[in-house]
């Protein structure tokens, strides 16, 4: 097949954008800004679900539902939150339609017209805690530990599939506490949750870090991220954690009796992460042949093809092939059997090289006589020949492990490559505009100096590394004295 | 605990109100006819979730996502679709708010206002054709099986918790065909699916039919369905799969080569349940005391209750508990050891009923003393004791699909209790208003006669069950020639 996507060293973005539609994960809706996750798109979303979901059970979070709209006075009660989110909500004012009078088709009808606007949730931290007050009245009923798989609404003037669309689909984690302590310990907690996901299963290399107060979440004292490095040289935030003091607590009441029975208001944290991921895993690896996908997530694990012409050479092979696949399957690989006859192997081997398969294994009569397999790994694109009378189970279990370690280290190595102490605005300046990545400088802890910076260059502080060593020195622009470096860089 | 609920025979509809809030599966929202999915009743969902996703991805079926506003343009390209939905769509017409000049507060921008109008989907074949139309272009396109788990709002004016809700959560399947007949398989095969899910994990039985042409999803050609009869004698229909002919094909210019090359457009179906099947699992099974849940769908199916007094005794059952706990999880059952020293035995046990855990062990010092341990059942209220050195995981497994079938049973019992064949209007009126139930009569087929049924008691057909026998007959109503009876009741 032909795949018809450009290099990346040729055009980084038309690469990106091309590879999502033509590997089938996602495509442009008719509606503005909005994407369609296609079948295999939303396979490999399910997969990075069940992992996330598992790791929100096993720390003791539930799943719970709240509703898609949000009575637009709610949004208001948090002073910061409104200001971080009005200007991107769609307002439902209407519920009816009827035929137009002339004739013309049908319309909004006037007449059915709110009495208060609805704002399609951009966040559910109003609707939530308004709803906690109810659910909170004593430290008894504390911690509430609630997290909800949903889709919310940003209204973007210029989206790109999965980056930054319209309507997206993510997970929002709402907790409530009964001291600041513990709220932040949960905060903390949640992001190192990210960081095992996005590294065990996304094979991507995260860093962890803290907000500047400019890029905080709306409403939080605190916001943690991790933010992961991609091939063009640009940063992409992956995850945020939110510790939300008594904010929301206080916009909405929520108050709880401690065991002294002294009213207090309750601590709250917030975390997501969204189909955003999906463009983080397919920059952090895919190559100029296709997806690269890590063998935790891929739908397909391995791919069988037979490598046959006309009837008399398939039945032998095929007998051998689904001896294979079965093998497979009983050790819980997923395994598909390309079997059919209106594609060439030629074809479908391209084909599972744009998907990002991790691992082919392809049988001919050939083989079938000289007792071999050809076993092929898409992250290193080598291919060897295995005994087909040999462990093949174990061989493929080996190089699926093989291949999530690699592509890891792969990506760490580029990311330590590309992270580089810079002293001098000057340098900065340059280095942003030759290799990119992470930029490890100085910076006086004004936001005025962060605001010149990305006014001029159009980096950003992209955290406060947690791990970021005491250190003195004079802030890149105006010369001030800073403690640590902090990490910049050009984002998505 | 005080569970608070009034008893079915005085107020049914009030137990069932009172029950969901108390048992903690779902509340009002603070926006109008929306519900929040608490986390216990979400925990039911996602079991139900998990069962059918399975059986859909085993049937061939993958999930994709479509995008959650529609173009008001969309709606009106099937005429009986825009017919059916246009009187209860949530219509999006703003996409920012700002601060009102007189400072009042936050409005809606005026200047914001979206050039087409978007709805927020009732249902997604519109959204969903209009992308099939890329996707096909040959036979070998097809058959394309897609599903999505997705939220859906209809505005209603009339609300209730689970049972119609303006924004509910549901799954939609949207496949498309080359043939009738193949789509028809299709249609029939997910009805089949559903009646299986039904009446395998929800212990719930159901009568498979076909709808009237009044009673027909809005575009579709033939309107499948599954109807359940509750307690009170009412209906609930509880899943539906459409078959759309080429309505949308035609609509949206959907059309296939086939193997001769000739175009054709492509058959349709859509199909989908709800968590409205919360509100019928519920009405189902449930008694004065609380929920009756079967155990396959139960988020505990055992609970284990200390009865202790002090430290002292509470060492060696606490020991004894535990290791019956990690027996029963070792075995794939999911348990929860509740040894809250703020909560008295009774109290816990009342909790259970209520929250409808089939199966409870409660183990005091006097068990230990005499090598016994009580076991209750949920669905019978009955317990019994049993060796404490005997094979404990062996009787909860044994007991938990006594449960699942007992409660089957005893559904299909009262079911066939209450369909009754009825030769007269007058009989039928009166049974409608003495005890309900399905009730079998002969129909003219016209829609008038179906209204005027309607109009005059509330009773709707609810299905042409699919084993009606042929049966001469006279409608009762205007004593016309009926070749089968239909089935009636008065519905939710």
């Amino acid at each position: 097949m032909s795949k018809g996507i450009p290099k990346r060293n040729e055009d980084y973005s038309l690469w990106y954008n091309e590879l999502v539609k033509k590997a089938d994960l996602a495509e442009n809706s008719p509606v503005r800004g909005c994407m369609v996750i296609k079948p295999y798109g939303y396979s490999i979303w399910e997969k990075m679900q069940a992992a996330l979901d598992k790791m929100f059970k096993d720390t003791g979070h539930t799943n719970a539902y709240f509703p898609l709209f949000i009575p637009k006075s709610f949004l208001s009660k948090e002073a910061a939150h409104v200001e971080g989110f009005a200007k991107e909500c769609a307002v439902v004012t209407h519920y009816r339609l009827k035929n137009a009078e002339d004739g013309s088709g049908v319309i909004v009808d006037p007449e059915a017209k709110l009495e208060e606007e609805l704002i399609v949730r951009p966040t559910s931290e109003t609707v939530i805690w308004s709803t906690y007050k109810n659910w909170i009245q004593s430290y008894r009923d504390l911690p509430l530990l609630v997290n909800q798989w949903a889709n919310v609404v940003r209204w973007e003037m210029r989206t790109r599939l999965f980056l930054r669309t319209t309507e997206f689909l993510w997970q929002e984690g709402h907790t409530a506490h009964a001291t600041r302590q513990e709220a932040i310990q949960e905060t903390e907690q949640m992001l190192d949750v990210y960081a095992q996901f996005a590294e065990e299963f996304m094979a991507m290399p995260v860093v962890k870090g803290i907000k500047t107060p400019s890029e905080r979440f709306a409403g939080a004292e605190e916001t943690y991220c991790i933010e992961a490095l991609m091939q063009d040289g640009k940063a992409l935030q992956a995850g945020t954690s939110h510790f939300l003091g008594q904010n929301f607590a206080k916009a909405f009441d929520v108050t709880f009796a401690n065991k002294e029975g002294k009213l207090d208001h309750v601590w709250g944290t917030s975390w997501g992460v969204s189909t955003r991921l999906m463009g983080a895993l397919i920059m952090a690896h895919s190559d100029d042949e296709g997806l690269v996908l890590p063998p935790k997530l891929a739908p397909i694990q391995v791919v069988i093809v037979p490598i046959y012409k006309g009837e008399d050479s398939y039945a032998p092979i095929d007998e051998k092939a689904q001896e294979i696949r079965k093998a497979l399957l009983a050790k819980g690989i997923s395994v598909k059997y390309d079997n059919r006859d209106t594609h060439k192997p030629g074809f479908k081997f391209a084909e599972y090289e744009l998907k990002g398969v991790p691992v082919r294994l392809a049988l001919g009569l050939n083989d079938l006589a000289n007792n071999t397999i050809e076993i092929a790994r898409r992250d290193t694109k080598t291919k060897e020949v295995f005994a087909l009378d040999g462990n093949i189970t174990g061989k493929v279990e080996e190089l699926l492990a093989d291949i999530q370690h690699n592509i890891y280290q792969r990506a760490l190595g580029f990311r330590a490559e590309n992270t580089t102490k810079v002293d001098t605005y000057e340098e900065f300046k340059q280095l942003l505009d030759s290799k990119g990545g992470f930029i490890a400088a100085h910076w006086d802890e004004t936001a005025e100096t962060e605001a010149k910076i990305k006014e001029e260059t159009k980096a950003t502080i992209r955290c406060i590394p947690l791990d970021a060593e005491a250190e003195e020195g004079r802030c890149m622009v105006t010369g001030k004295p800073s403690k640590r470096r902090v990490l910049f860089a050009r984002a998505y």
